[in-house]
């Protein structure tokens, strides 16, 4: 489990460290923590907690690999962020 | 009110762009998010939204001055902060 098959699309694979970010820009604050409660909810229940950034309108998303690197774990939860962010946006 | 009395007690006050900073360390995940959302609250009692960096155990605060640098109402807001912080790492 140690190579990735696929990348997460639309992340942007970081090297050193080996890690994935992304950033999401909202229309407004609400849209902001709606999608960082959603966010929390998706690190609570698949015990990946990813690095955080943000402001009123953007959120900036670093999952780090582990000590082998990136596996499917890590890019299993960009690909589901990137879906609660799409219905955090589509719930406007 | 363009002029600070007296810094924020405990921040860093960085010059270009005027800001002031405090990075809080606690010791669970969920001492972090309760800081979080109260930070949120403030946030929304004050119309004043700092930029948040944040991780597991974690939380960068960065409260940016205006136009006219900064003023009582960011000194005011980081002193709040600060208030909250101990209040959480206070309730474990």
């Amino acid at each position: 489990m140690s190579a990735i098959v696929s990348p997460a699309d639309g992340w942007k694979q970081v090297e050193r460290p080996p890690s994935l970010f992304r950033r999401y820009q909202f229309i407004s604050y609400r849209d902001t923590r709606a999608f960082l409660d959603r966010l929390a909810e998706l690190s609570a229940e698949t015990g990946l907690y990813p690095d955080l950034g943000f402001g009123t309108t953007y959120v900036n998303v670093t999952v780090h690999g582990g000590a082998g690197g990136l596996t499917h774990t890590e890019v299993d939860f960009a690909n589901r962020a990137a879906g609660l962010a799409q219905a955090t946006a589509a719930a406007v």
